[in-house]
Formats: C-alpha cells, structure tokens, sequence
C-alpha cells in the first residue's frame, strides 16, 4: 500500500521540475488515478440521490442538500482574492485550489473549493485554461476546461432565444397591426399562457380574462411592446473569442424586410435590419443570474425579470414580456446544479458559473457555496475564489453576492507575488517573448517596499467587511527571504491577521500548510457575526457608487456624465433604484487608469454610463473601455490543440 | 407483482385517449419508473467501463464497443422511411420507435432503435419535440429534447471556432506582410505544431524543418492562405430559429478595422467588415462530419479536412490550413460517443447526431448503428430512421451512409398514412387553425387509390438498392377499412415484402406487433449480400446526379447552371470528384416543385450550384431554395413552456 494522506487516499509526490499543467493531470489521473465521484461524493456527504454523474470525472450535485441540511451549521467561509493583477500573474486559482487540498488532504479538515466555470473561449486563445497549475489543480483539467457538465452552453442557448424573440417581435410589431398582433399571439381566442398572464398582472389586466373578453384597448396595450429600439441592451452571445462579432448588423437577408404597418398598399418593403452585437458568454446577464440564484423558483423569478430594453413610454420589457421566462429556466434547470470535481488531492470542488469579473460578479455561484457550507459543517471550511483583484472581486463578493445568499465570510485571503508587488511598486513593463527585467530576477527591496502599498490598502479594505485577512504570499524561486519578510511585515502593519509564504504549485496541499493553518486561525479567531457590508442598498445609487469609490478605489470622488444621470433617473423611477452596485472598471488598478499601479491617490472615477442586470439584481456602472469578447492572436492556443487518436488523450492544452 | 412483458419489465398500460406526449412521458417515469442506466446497458450488453452516465436518465457510449465486439456477427439493419411527407404527419419517428418497442419489448428480441438528436431551436418554434409520440417515445422527452448530452453544443462551439479563426486570419492577412505573418505563426522560430506540419506536407515543403530553416518563398505560401473572400462558404452557426442571423455584416465594430498592408503611412484605416451568415447548428458541416465519422481518427481526419473556402489560385483551405483540426477534434471528441436512452417500454435507443436532411444526410450516426449492430447480434434488430421522405432520406441513407459505414441493410420500412396519401391523390390544402376538409375526415377512397402512387414509387426506389420492403400504414381513427386495403393491395402490387397497419401511437409495441413480424420476416428472406449502391462513386459527378434524378425522382433529365457547371470543373480539379452526391431539394415532392404531390412526371431537376463537404464526404447540389435557418411565429411555442418550481416539472413542451 501506498503512503496515504490525512483524508485517507494516496499521498502527492510531485515531480521536479513542475511539469506543464496538463502533464501534470495526466500524470495524476493515469499514474494515481482519480477517485471515483460516486466515492468522493459520499466522502463530501453528498447522498446517491443528490448525485449526477456527468462522464466519469464530474456529477452534478443537487440543491435538495440545501434542503436536507437546512438546520445543519455552515462551515468557515473563507474567500480568496488579489492584489491588483499584473501581467507577471498572481496564482489567485492555483491558491484556491491548493489552499483547499492543505485543508483538507494535508490538515484532514472537511473542505470544498468553489470555483467558476472558465469561458472555453479564452482556452483556444491567449490566456489558456484555468483549473488551477502544477500540483494546485482541479483534474482532469481538459474536463474542467471544455465542456464541463454545459452549464455554459446553456446559457448561450438561453441567451439567444431570447435574443431570437426580440427581434422576432421588432419584425412582427412593425408589420401588425395591434389586432393582428393579439390576433396572432391568442389565435383562436386560444387561453393566456402562464407567462402572458404575468405580462396582464404588470399591465393591471385582469389575468383572469379570456382573450376576447380584453378591451381593445387592453389588447393593444397586451400584444405591443412597443419598443425604443434604442433603449435595446439585449445582445446575442457565443463562448468563442471572435472579435468580428463585436457589432453586427442583423436581418439584412432578403428575407428580412417588411411592409411596416399602416402604410399603403404598394409601398415597397423596406430591409428589418438593425446594428447589435455579440458578447462572450460568460457576459451574459443570464449567467448573472445563474451565478446569484438562490433556488430554481427564484431563478425563474429572476430569468423573467431580465430587463432588454424599454418601451417608448419607459416602461422595462422584460423576458417575462416576451413571453420567454419560463422556456429559459428549462434550459437552465441543469445548470442550476453546481459542478463536483477533486483537485489533484481529491478534494472535493464545485464548479459552478462563470459571469464575468467586471459587467458582472466575478464571482461563482452562490448555490454552491451553500451546498458545500452545510455540507462541510461547523469544523470545515469553504474556500471560494473572488474575480480580479480584491477592489473589485472581493468587493462585489461580499456586497452583493452575500447581501443575496445572507452567509458570512470570517477570512479573506488576500494573494500576493513578491514580483507582482515589485511591478506596483514601479518595476519595468513586462512585455510578451522578452526576457524578464533583472528587477523581477534580482533581489530588489525597494520596489517591494513601495510596492506593498498595493497590498496594504487591500488589506486594509477587506477588515472593512468584519473580516480577517490572510495574505498568501505565493512563492516563486527568485524570491528572497529579505522580500517576503518585507511583505510579512507589511501585511501584519496594516491589521492582516496573518501573512504566510505558500509553495502549493509546486508541492500541493503540503506547500500551503502553514497558509491553511493561518486560515484556520483567522477563521476560529473571528465570529461571522462580524460581517458587514460597506453600503446600505436603500442609499441613492449616487451614494452607494461614491462609498465604494472612495472607500475601496480611494478616490476622491465621482463624475457623472449625462447620460449617467438619466440612466439614475430612469432606474429609480422603474423601481431599480435599491439594487446593490457592480462597477465595472479596469483590474490592473485602484483607479481607472489602467497603467496607475500601486495606491494611485487623487484621482476621480468617471461614470459614462450605468447598465442594468434588473433580473441578476444589480446596476453596473461603466468607468472605463470594457471589453465583451476577445479577439484571437495570429497565432491562438488552438494551434497547439491535438488528440491522441489512439488513446484519446489531449494534447497541448495550457 | 405486476405483469411483465417479453423483456421482463412492466407490461405498458396506455391511457385512453392518448395524453400529450409530455404527459405521457412524465406518466412513465412517475408511475412506471425509468429502468435505471446502468441496468438498461447491462441487459443491451453494454459493459460497466463501456458506459458514460450522464445525469440519470442518459448516458453517452464507448466506441471501444466496436473494438470489443469486432469479430461478432451483425444484428439485422433496418431503417425506416417514408413517402414524401405532407403537413398531416405520417409519424415517422413515432414508427421507428413503435417498431422497436414491438420487437424488443412485445417480441422479445434484441433491439435498438437509432434515432437523431433533434435541433433545440425548433423546440421552442413551431415544431416542437422530435421523441417520437404518444404511446411510442424516448423518455423523458424533455431530456431528449433539451441539450441531450451536449452534442449539439459541441457543434456549435467547433463551428464557432473555426469561424472566427476565419475572420481573424483574414484580419492579420489583410494587414500584415509575409514576413510579419510568419513571424507572428512561428514566434522565436518555436517549432511548428502539429497541425502546421500538415499544412508543410500539403505544400511540398519538408515537415522536418525548423521555421527559420524555410525558405522566403516558403515562408510565404505557408503563412498566407490568400483567401478569395467570394469563395468563403462557412458560416457562423447557433442552435436557435433565429432568421435573423441569415444573413449579417460582421466587423462593423470600430476596432476592426484595419491599416490594409503595403499601404502608405498616414493612410486612413479602413473597416474590416464582410458579409456572412448564419445557419442553424444541425446544417453545420462538423454536424454531417459526426453523423458519418467512423472512429476518432477518422473524425480528426474529417474535421481537419473540412474545406472552407478557396485561395485566389484555386487551392481548396482547410481547418487543418487554418490550424483548428486538432482543436476541433477536441471540442467533438465526447459528442462522437452516441447518447443510449429508453423508450416507453424500457428497448434501448441509441440517439447520435442530426445532420439536416437536406444539405446533409439527415441519418443518425454510422457509430450508433455500428454498436449497435454488435451489441443486437445476429438475431437482432437495429431500426434506424432516416430524415425527410425515402426520396431523400432513404436515398442518402443507403448511397452514402451504408457507402461509409459499409453495413448492408436488409429491409426498408416505409411509412404511410391513408390521410397523407389522400393528399398526394389531390386532397384539398390544409392549412393550421382551420378544421380539415371532408375528404381527410370521411372515407375517399377514390384520393386513396390516386394517391398511393407517391408510395408505390417510393417501394420501386427501395427495391433498387436490393432490400425487402415494408409498408407501415400508421393507423388513424379517421382511416377505414377500405381505405387501408387500397394501400395494402398496392403496396403488395408495386413487390412490397409485406404492408401492415400500426397503431403503436396508441398502444406501444403491442400496437405494432403485425409490423414488426412482417420486418422479422422480411429480414429472414433476404440476405444483406443483396444490398447494392444505386451508382459508382467513381462515375462523373453529373452521371451520379442525373442517375439519382432519373431513377429516384423520375425526372426526365438534369440542367446545370453555369456556376454548377464551373464547381463541377473546380470540385473535379482539387479531387473531390468521386464524393457521393447529397442532393438538396424541397422534401415535399419528388420533383423540385413542393407543391407536385403524388408522382410528378415530365419534370427536370435544375442543380442552381453545387456546394462540398469535403470533410464529412460529399458534394451537394443545390436544387431549390434552401432554408438552413428557421423562423420563429408570433407565438412561438415558448410561450407556453414553464417549470414547475415545486417539482422541478417541465410543463408545456410538445
């Protein structure tokens, strides 16, 4: 019998040097092979009942343990953020992964890792996969990377149905007349459906009615939508990087013209185009909504209420007006269920949405975090990753994404690299193919003393929120004792409870033991009663953008251009006014200058614009180019990409 | 205990009249239970390691089947067609699964039924699901019909990526030099991947080299593919009724544009913008590519040759030229394992791809047929249904699908009913919403006896190919005893094996228990030596299409355009000559002309253009307009789909 760790299954030995992070899966599922899910499903309490097995490698898990363990205690709740990323790179996954397996595979404790599900996009461009690296990694990674359990492909098929039905009644509405519109929508005096009787509520109709008992006025008032087609924010969505599909212009197939309505006859038809876009997937309001859903009723709920555009009077026109709420909680009911996988330990992970870090939460689903909470109990622990750096990952996770799921976080973990800090402290540009500045090579004390402000002033933001901080410095060979005692020292000054050097990616759970058993502390150490928000959502939207500007960003104050002040108008007045505040802005700074490193001072965020998420619950203000579909390189990871005919195996995926 | 049936499991008990198909499948699963996944692989021979489970009522299946069982006999092949279809529905999806309920679970044989995966786009359009009907269904319909396993997504994501590496090879070739391409495609002289190696063979140049060992000349025909952008056939695909996408201007978006190369400093930038389309997943040549791969060599293979336009010398380019065969390979690799689900009465249904039957085969998988062939064994049964009417489906079915999978099939089932076949003797139109005419409702047995030429045709076509012939006469309330002996009579006239009336729809397998007697029989008499191909692949590709139009559509000759005449030339030159022929046509009539019922003569098949899948195997000439996109109506049918939020209960598919 092999050596086996404190969960009881074989203990890791790690290869010298790493090999690549494929290599590395390969290696764990062939040479020590993974855990069978049904076995690992019940070692995490999960009843066979509760399980889906997806493939052999992953199950999905169902909400009914929420419901079985409603009066169980949650476990610790710990979230892993960042300091500002650079292009050196952070390791805030390979952290969350092997922060988890030292809990649990190296500590013994009950523990979870819960983590988003990667746009399969990016995988085939520049950035690659994201299940973690080296020996800090969710297995197989080519399983957790394409496809997963396709909770992403749904919502993409969610997404544009509803894309498909906007502008299929455009077409219809600028032909029809209001009679053959109701005509069309009850023909045969044909009952209202479920979800038309919703649209009859929100118009003050009686639901109650058949068709033909509506006056004519309360069936135009029914059957038009009557959009500004200006107002329209609904854009279709693919999970491929494709540059080109950024704006498109629509319906100009010889197909797509009509004989708008009202005009006589003999007038000649005219083309049913119209200038939109697409996004990447994981941009979808849809997977906001799957990220912040509570339950499949309340996904429902929230599905229905995505709001598309407005009609000419101002009124939100919904999914639920379009008739489309109840079809998209169909096609998202599976991926409401969060994702099981193990790490390269067999710790247990839920996989589970992947909405993206700025327009959205960056954060993944709330469902899963509850689940793995009750089913971990009082003594384990629950580590969830936030997106980007802490000013905005950490920030949205605590604001809105526990303001929804009402759980409270004792730790944050704040992750750091001594190179990082030097490039915030005023290190040299690193750009692509060029050998690295001596600066990130060389032992250099001064730009980690100025650069650790960075660090500093997210630790300093996170106790805002009642909780402890832990700062995960993640080792890397260059490092110097000098250097890591300065960011030690740096992190304990500013109030961290706890700063711990962590060699995870290279020596797995054992790498990050001491940074586990400083979580452990932070977590025994501190009452979840602590947790607190920084804003109360009933603030004007004005107050609640300044308090986070000021108080996370450090800036001074806001500017709202015009557009961002009818928008507040407009909000409040349809009643959106009290949802919580999801800035969108660069990642590589406190403040909207992207190139602004370290702790920018004096500065003011400007709002161009604010959207609304209406049915994911939150508004998000624009500061800054945002970006909502990569482009490919000459040259993408797809290049690279093969499969071993023989033996099925992949290869080159990074 | 209750009463079993031939394979051992609850007799089925059908409720009077007929629930939706919805409720008939939530009855079964409620009431009778599905059989558990596993055990229904276990009884169809399947082995543990064999089996993917994927969620509880679906599990995806190893093509190791194929290796484990080489040597085995075949089961007896049948598939199941029908005459041209008309708007009543002839049920020839609820037949292929009524036929196999009746040989499995009412005779006690071996059998599977092979089936497509419908398009989820028309799911919630007009059409509605695709499980089959009443009494004779895959269950849970709604898991049939919603994501399956993902394969549909798998396609689209394929298509997708090879569409914006398209879009963005175009972009960096219109802006960069040679040299610059290169440089970008081999960065630092990093060695050619794989898929590059393959473009290097295409092109003469030694595989072997380094990139800094090619010559400039070299370096250029390897890095330009030097579209001709009017040759550019692939499209952007989405598995949604989305018209319009038909067609779109893509890169209108302010960062696409681009400095064109070789231009002057200071020259203004110009859009880079195209017109392109979209078609619906299904019409996807990377769909027609799983429907016809044998193993994952040959997918790869497939994939990598799949052509997507042409460079300005003529030379056909490649998803391999464009570095994506790999890749692809991949993102397939798990949707080339067929889908095993159960029909009502608990027989094996293997559920594997859906080409469109017009621009593609429209026949299931060759690896679902080929399993499940082995696993039957020789006293069994697998019933595989074939798209559209025998004029197309059946056709393409025996001339290209049995040409690549080399199985010989031993009978044809044709579906008929007494209504259809009034209308193909001259019955009035039918139109939605408005009662049927007379002549569909009371006895006419005077449209009946005209109108069952369109079925003696169809048997003619059958018996060319050497197989037995039977005629499923699905029963309806309305049809008389009269009536349905004109068609028997005729059936057996025109050297039908056998004509039996069915009434699976209403009584499972027990309802078609004559029918599938007539087919054990009809595969009993005939041996599978008979089978042959209706034309040598080697003939000039006009001799193929003309022998197809003269014999199967009865038309009197062919006339090619100029354009079809100039592809011929082309497709003749880069060596795809000797492809087998799909030919895209209206499905409604034997002619090109929808609206020529019953057996049109005198008539000639105009082929407008002819277009490849060079990858998938054939060349399509396009012969009539073709919609590779739906619609949606005003009341699209998700407008009554919702979920029961209590239960988790589907409600309102159909």
């Amino acid at each position: 019998m092999s050596e086996t760790n404190a969960i009881g299954h074989p203990v890791l030995k790690p290869k010298t040097p790493v090999p690549s992070d494929i290599e590395v899966s390969q290696q764990i599922v062939k040479e020590v092979g993974l855990l069978d899910i049904p076995t690992l499903a019940k070692e995490a309490g999960i009843q066979d009942d509760e399980l889906y097995p997806w493939g052999i490698s992953k199950a999905k898990v169902s909400l009914a343990i929420k419901d079985r363990l409603k009066d169980s205690p949650d476990g610790n709740y710990v979230v892993v953020t960042g300091i500002n990323p650079t292009p050196l790179g952070e390791g805030k996954s390979t952290t969350t992964i092997g922060l988890a397996q030292a809990l649990g595979a190296t500590l013994g404790k009950k523990c979870f890792a819960c983590i988003r599900q990667p746009s399969q996009g990016p995988t085939f461009g520049i950035k690659g996969g994201a299940a973690g690296g080296g020996y800090a990694q969710v297995v197989p990674m080519e399983e957790f990377n394409l496809h997963l359990t396709g909770d992403i492909h749904a919502v993409t098929a969610a997404n544009n149905l509803l894309a498909a039905a906007i502008d299929t009644r455009l077409f219809h509405e600028d032909s029809q007349s209001d009679e053959a519109l109701f005509r069309r929508l009850c023909p045969n005096n044909k009952d209202f459906s479920a979800v038309m009787k919703r649209r009859l509520v929100k118009l003050g109709i009686d639901p109650n009615k058949k068709p033909n008992e509506l006056t004519d006025g309360e069936k135009s008032k029914f059957a038009r939508l009557d959009f500004d087609k200006n107002t329209i924010t609904w854009q279709r969505v693919l999970d491929t990087c494709d540059r080109h599909l950024r704006k498109v212009q629509v319906g100009v197939g010889p197909k797509e013209t009509i004989k708008p309505r009202g005009t006589e006859p003999g007038t000649p038809r005219v083309q049913h185009d119209r200038a939109t876009g697409f996004d990447i997937t994981v941009a979808s309001e849809v997977m906001a909504v799957l990220a912040l859903a509570t339950d499949l009723a309340d996904l429902r709920e929230k599905l229905g209420a995505m709001v598309v555009g407005y009609s000419k009077s101002g009124m939100p026109i919904t999914a639920d007006d379009l008739g489309c709420g109840g079809a998209l909680t169909v096609l998202m009911k599976d991926a409401l269920m969060p994702t099981l996988m193990q790490t390269v330990e067999r710790t247990p992970v839920l996989v589970h949405a992947g909405p993206f870090a700025n327009i959205a939460t960056g954060n993944s689903s709330i469902v899963a975090d509850e689940i793995a909470l009750k089913l971990v109990g009082e003594d384990g622990f629950v580590v969830s990753e936030a997106g980007f750096g802490a000013d905005i990952g950490m920030e949205k996770f605590f604001n809105i994404k526990c303001r929804y799921s009402g759980l409270k976080p004792k730790c944050a973990v704040i992750v750091a690299t001594v190179r990082a800090l030097k490039m915030h402290g005023g290190g040299p540009a690193v750009s692509a193919g060029k050998p690295l500045a001596s600066e990130y090579v060389d032992e250099n004390t001064d730009l980690v003393e100025m650069g650790v402000a960075n660090l500093v002033k997210h630790i300093e933001n996170a106790k805002k929120f009642g909780v402890n901080v832990v700062v995960a410095i993640n080792k890397f060979k260059t490092d110097t004792d000098a250097e890591i005692e300065i960011v030690r020292k740096a992190s304990i000054e500013a109030g961290a409870y706890d700063a711990v050097m962590s060699n995870h990616w290279a020596e797995g759970g054992a790498g990050a033991a001491n940074l586990a058993i400083a979580v452990q502390k932070a977590c025994e150490t501190n009452d979840a009663a602590n947790f607190k928000f920084l804003y109360d959502v009933e603030k004007s939207i004005k107050e609640k953008v300044e308090t986070i500007s000021k108080e996370i960003y450090g800036a001074d104050g806001v500017d709202f251009s015009d557009l961002a002040e009818q928008q507040i108008a407009q909000y409040e007045k349809a009643g959106f006014g009290n949802l919580p505040i999801c800035i969108a802005k660069t990642q590589y700074s406190f403040s909207c200058d992207a190139s602004a490193k370290g702790v920018p001072t004096g500065h003011r965020i400007t709002v161009r614009e604010i959207r609304s998420c209406a049915g994911a619950g939150f508004l998000y203000p624009i500061c800054g180019d945002i970006m909502t579909i990569p482009g490919l390189p000459t040259r993408p990871g797809f290049y690279d990409v093969d499969i071993n005919v023989e033996t099925g195996e992949v290869l080159g995926l990074f």
